[in-house]
């Protein structure tokens, strides 16, 4: 039986928050003990350069992004998990598809288009001020990593669809112009599903909005976010709703079918929000103790990290190097014995 | 002493010519004997993917060059000599130099404007039409190439001088960024008195204008193609004017000065042109003769040009490797460990 490969990529700026963790991770941690699919999850710190200059950012969110993935569970012995940075077959193919795929493309990208925008409202004069050839060509280093490893699914957001499709494109026209199979054309799983948390000021939570919760925090530290997630103005006693309340979403994420009937109730009796807090405070707590004790034992041997990670690296690379031997030998590049 | 490091690309889509040796091979081996020059040449086989996707043509392309290269004396044991497509080193600080490379810089390449122009004048609605990121993206490319092994000096013509000051803009861009002096700023060395030579037709010697002589054709070739040199009409015993004249311009980049003085006296007493043929093939053969001995020799075994180029990537990567090491690890792209 072929399985189905699945790629996801996780940009190496920020540190694992709750949100990241609903809507990205314990997903994407399930999916991969699927024995139909193989997965493939790399961070993508090659990526990280486009919109961070600072370095001691760039490591420290590599390290806790590899350290939360794997005290949530990864089962890496199933999961291909890998740093891009370690992949050099990945720019190499980034530059061989640059040379099939059509510069027009990129000026339709959606993320280089908002850039310009935003220079043009701004008034200026250049509308590509401040763009680098990094944002500007980087769906050409996605779909390299996309292609690189025959992915069939990419589970993205809906702004991203966009890039599944031009890796589709830039593969098609590869496989065309060179004459052969190279290249799988992957598709956009987009999973309308996917849950949305909102963070401490009860917009979406997130690293831009400087509103989050992180996973791994303190007990003490968790405590006291929890308390300045922001709710209403009503008493203890009078009836809430818990439809729109930031608090009641992010219990309901975390707790059983059970749990969160037990709590629209006491919505419904008018429970205090300091109360309402203790119980998220409780439940976050509860499940979030042990995956924190191994994360923190992680983050004090990024020696067991390294090796992890280099062994990902090790079969990415069995897969990456033969590949990138038959594209060379295709593009006449090939060795002359 | 420091020696000055000094730093050629060859693109691989044709077959050496006269041209070629006499403007650019012969000074090249010539220079990298110089003991105060530490000389990189390379193969540059992933430019040739830009234009061109014919990999019959690159493959080929690759072995007469690089045996022409050898036929000719290039002492590789004193000059580097590699294919790009070997050290992926490249590529990848190609990307790391496109995330400080600001795309405005590219807009205002000479190559890109040229095709943009063509397109403008052939009425095509999109000015891209065309044109690759691979085209578009180039001098980033090259700015690796050289910023790879810290050229002081790049030889290059008068139309790749803008490359060069692209390469120091932003070398200079990533030390600042990066706070410190990981690339040294090349300078482009643009030799005026470069000979050019002219080829069957009287234009300029130039694969795109099909009026090549090859440097390593048979003697019946040879003599065939020299023949076909356009001259005009003065019948033998009209006086000639060397300085108009293809010939006595191709015998002269490879006589001696008394041999160029003796022709120039025969011009003027009106040497006819099947006789002034036949000198300048006698000279071109007796000088080809041997080193194409040797080309024969090394095109019948490709084996022993693989190694050399092997030899040269492994010396070439000693250098490359450790600062792509250094410049990982202060984009925050390091070890854990």
């Amino acid at each position: 039986m072929t399985k189905t490969r699945v790629l996801t990529g996780i940009t190496t700026t920020g540190t694992p928050h709750l949100g990241n963790y609903v809507g990205a991770i314990k997903p994407a941690i399930a999916a991969s003990q699927d024995p139909s699919v193989q997965s493939y999850y790399f961070l993508a710190d090659l990526h990280a350069l486009i919109k961070c200059q600072d370095p001691r950012r760039i490591q420290e969110s590599r390290l806790e992004i590899a350290a939360t993935w794997l005290a949530l569970g990864l089962d890496t012995d199933n999961a291909i998990f890998y740093r891009q940075s370690d992949i050099p077959e990945i720019p190499e193919l980034t530059w061989m598809l640059s040379c099939v795929c059509a510069k027009g493309l990129m000026n339709r990208a959606h993320a280089y288009k908002a850039a310009v925008a935003e220079n043009e409202a701004a008034g200026n004069q250049d509308p590509d001020k401040g763009i680098t050839m990094g944002l500007f060509g980087y769906p050409v280093l996605m779909a390299a990593d996309i292609l690189m490893f025959n992915a069939n699914r990419v589970p993205v957001g809906r702004d991203q669809i966009q890039h599944i499709e031009m890796a589709r494109d830039i593969a098609g026209r590869y496989n065309h112009l060179y004459k052969g199979q190279y290249f799988t054309l992957p598709e956009a799983q987009v999973d309308e599903r996917v849950e949305v948390l909102n963070g401490l000021d009860g917009r979406k939570m997130s690293k831009s909005y400087n509103n989050t919760i992180p996973l791994f925090v303190s007990e003490k530290k968790l405590l006291k976010l929890v308390r300045k997630i922001k709710t209403n103005s009503l008493e203890p006693g009078e009836p809430k709703d818990p439809e729109t309340c930031t608090l009641f979403q992010i219990f309901s994420a975390f707790a059983t079918v059970d749990q969160t009937a037990e709590l629209r109730t006491e919505y419904a009796n008018g429970i205090g929000w300091g109360e309402a807090k203790n119980r998220v405070f409780e439940l976050l707590n509860e499940q979030l103790r042990e995956p924190r004790e191994r994360y923190q034992a992680l983050m004090e041997d990024p020696g067991h990290i390294e090796q992890v990670l280099l062994k990902g690296a090790e079969r990415a690379r069995a897969e990456a190097a033969p590949l990138m031997e038959s594209l060379r030998h295709a593009a006449g590049l090939g060795r002359f014995v």
